[in-house]
C-alpha cells in the first residue's frame, strides 16, 4: 500500500474497522424497518427467504437513506452485465466482442440479458443483477428507472449507459458517439457531390442518436444554403423493412431525392431493395450514404459508404469505465464521453443523374 | 411428491440422509489426499484459499474416482454458459437469441464466453465454470478436453456441444443439422436447373459441418451421374474474405463452373463481390447457392437461395436439452440431435448460359 492512496481505500485491509461502520447503518435501517439486522443484510444480499412485503420496507428504506454498501463488503462475482434493447443485428455483436474485450482482460465473464424490446429492462432483471452481484452493467439503448437504479446504487453495483436512447440524466455516466457530426458530414459528402434533393431515413425519434443524426442532416443543408424539406425525411425503426418501405415511398415521389441519407446500414440496405426493385441504380441514379459500418457495409453491392461508428471501441469504453466506477469510492461524476465519427465513403455515393441534378432546370418535372 | 419419480430423486426433499451419503465420499477422497474434508469441499466449490499442489492432488483424485456432486446438493446459479469457438457474424447472434430464449423462460441469465478462435476454452475459463456453477454450458463449435470434462462432470454441470466441429465422442450431447442433407439438396437444385460444371467452397475441412456439406454436394453429383472434379473444390474457412479470393480463383479458370455452391452464407456474399468485380452478373452469368440463411441472405442484390439451417431453434434444443441433463440424475445418454435443413430458393439461382450450358457440347472450350 502506498501513501498516495486515499485514506477511503486504505480501510479495506481492516475488516474490524470496516463492519463496525457497516453494522451501524446496516442497524439503523433494521430498526426503522422492524427487523433484525440480519433480515436486513438478506435483503442486501438477494437472499429469498425474506417475506415480500419486509423485503418492499427494507428496499424503501435503503433507498430512502441512499444507503450505498461500501465496495469491499461485497464480495463481488466476476461477471459484468450486459443489457441489450434487444438482440437483433450485427451491431449487437460488434457491442459484445468490445466488452467481451475489456472483460477477457480483467478475468470477467460477460451475463447478457435483453430487455425484449423495451426501453428498460424488467423488475426481475434487477433482483438477478442484485443477487449475482457483478463488477458493473452495461446498458446498451436502454435505461434504468428509479427504482433499478436505487436497487444498484445501494449494493454499489455501477452502471454506464451506452448510446443512451433517452435522455439518461446528468447523473448517469454514458458513452455514445458523434451522431449529429455523422450526421453532418455524410451529408456534407453528398453536397458536395452535387445532390440538391437529399432524402433522410431516420431512426425512431425517442431515441438520442436518431434526432442528433438528423439534426446533423439539417445543419448541413442549412449551412450549404439549401432548403429542408420535410416531405424528404421519413422516420421508422433502424431494421431493413422499415429502410425498404421509406426508400420505396421515398422513390415513388415525382420529385424523387437523387440521395438519401439513411439513419443505419440496415435501413440502407433495404433501400438498396427498394431501388433495385423500381430499376434504379446505385450510384448512378440514387446515391446513399448509411451510418455505423457494420461489416455487412462493405460487402454489399455496390459497397456502402457509410458513417463509421466505432462500436467495440465504444463498448470497451463503456466496460472499461464501469470498472473505474466500480474501483473508484467516490460517487460516479457525471460522464458523458462521445467517441468520434468518420465518414468511410465507398462506391454507392456520386455526382447526381444530370435530369434531376444541378444542370436541369426545376420546370422540368 | 408422485410415485413414479425415482428414488434418486426423491431423497433430495431429505437433506440429512443425502448430506450423509455426501460426506462419506468426500472424507474418502480427503483421507486419500490426505487433506481435511472441508479441503476437498473448497476444491469442488471453487474457493480461492487453497494451495495450488493441493488443488491439483484434490482434482486428480476426483477425477480418478469418477466424483460426481449429487445435483440437489450443488447450489446452482441461475446461469447458463454459452461458449462460441468466435463471436464473428450474425450467425453468432441466431445462436445468442435461441439461448436467450430458452433461458428466460427458465429464470436464468446467460453468461457468454469466447475461446477467442482455438476450438477448446482456456483452462481459466472451466475454473471459473466450476466456481459459477451454472445450471449448464452450451459449447458452439467448440469442444472440452478432457480435464474440462472431468471438471464439470465432477461439479454436475451438464454441457451439450452445437453443431460440433470435430467429433465430440459418442457420449457427449450434441445438436446439429442435417449439413450433408443441406449440401445435396443445394446441389440437386442446380443440377435441375440444367448445370452441369458446379464448384464448390468449402468450410475448414476439420469442421464436421463444412464436410457434410461436402460430402452432400459430391452425393448429388454422383448421383446425378455427373463427374466430381477435385480442381472445381476450394477450401478455406468460413468468413465473407475466402469467398472472395476463391470465389476469384474458380471464376478465373478458363472452364469456369457456371454456378457455385458455397459453404455459407459469407463465402456467398464474398463470392458475390468477387463476381461484381468481374462483371459477371448472378444469376444470368453464375449462379450461388449458400448456406445458413442469415437474415442478410434475403437482403443480398439479388436474394441469395441458400440452404436454411434453424440455428435460432438448434441453440434453444442445446438449451433445452442441458437444463434436461441437469434435473436429470443419469448420467446423459449418448445423444445426437440433427435439425433439418431446407432449400430456400430467391434468386441467385438460374439455368446456365447457353455457352457453357447443357446445349453447347464442350468441344467449343
Amino acid at each position: 500500500m502506498t501513501p498516495s492512496e486515499p485514506a477511503e481505500t486504505r480501510t479495506e485491509d481492516r475488516p474490524t474497522r470496516r463492519s463496525t461502520a457497516q453494522t451501524a447503518t446496516l442497524a439503523e435501517i433494521a430498526r426503522e424497518a422492524g427487523v433484525s439486522a440480519p433480515t436486513v443484510s438478506k435483503v442486501l444480499n438477494g437472499r429469498a427467504d425474506v417475506a415480500p412485503a419486509t423485503r418492499t420496507r427494507v428496499e424503501e428504506l435503503l433507498r430512502a437513506h441512499g444507503y450505498r454498501r461500501r465496495r469491499a463488503e461485497a464480495t463481488r462475482s466476476p461477471l459484468i452485465d450486459l443489457v441489450f434493447h434487444e438482440l437483433e443485428s450485427a451491431w449487437a455483436m460488434e457491442v459484445i466482442r468490445g466488452v467481451e474485450n475489456v472483460a477477457r482482460d480483467a478475468g470477467l465473464s460477460v451475463v447478457l440479458s435483453e430487455s425484449a424490446g423495451r426501453l428498460t429492462p424488467g423488475r426481475t432483471w434487477a433482483d438477478q443483477v442484485a443477487a449475482r452481484r457483478p463488477h458493473g452493467v452495461v446498458l446498451v439503448l436502454s435505461g434504468l428507472d428509479e427504482s433499478q437504479r436505487a436497487l444498484l446504487t445501494s449494493r454499489s453495483i455501477p452502471f454506464v449507459v451506452m448510446d443512451p436512447a433517452g435522455d439518461p440524466g446528468a447523473d448517469v455516466p454514458s458513452i455514445g458517439a458523434t451522431n449529429w457530426q455523422g450526421g453532418l458530414a455524410a451529408t456534407r459528402h453528398l453536397v458536395e457531390l452535387g445532390h440538391r434533393r437529399i432524402g433522410a431515413i431516420s431512426g425512431p425519434p425517442q431515441m438520442m442518436c436518431s434526432r442528433a443524426r438528423i439534426d446533423g442532416y439539417r445543419a448541413a443543408l442549412e449551412t450549404a444554403g439549401l432548403p429542408v424539406d420535410s416531405g424528404l425525411i421519413k422516420t421508422g425503426d433502424f431494421h431493413h423493412e422499415t429502410g425498404y418501405r421509406l426508400g420505396r415511398e421515398l422513390l415513388a415521389r415525382p420529385d424523387r431525392p437523387t440521395a438519401v441519407f439513411a439513419g443505419n446500414d440496415l435501413q440502407a440496405l433495404g433501400f438498396y431493395e427498394a431501388a433495385r426493385e423500381l430499376g434504379l441504380r446505385i450510384p448512378q441514379d440514387v446515391s446513399v450514404v448509411g451510418f455505423d459500418d457494420l461489416p455487412v457495409a462493405r460487402w454489399m453491392g455496390p459497397p456502402l459508404t457509410t458513417v463509421r461508428q466505432p462500436l467495440t471501441e465504444m463498448a470497451e469504453a463503456a466496460a472499461r469505465l464501469v470498472l473505474e466506477l466500480g474501483r473508484s469510492q467516490e460517487a460516479p461524476t457525471a460522464t458523458r464521453v462521445e467517441l468520434a465519427t468518420s465518414l468511410v465513403v465507398r462506391t454507392s455515393t456520386a455526382a447526381p443523374p444530370t435530369e434531376g441534378g444541378l444542370e436541369a432546370p426545376v420546370a422540368e418535372s
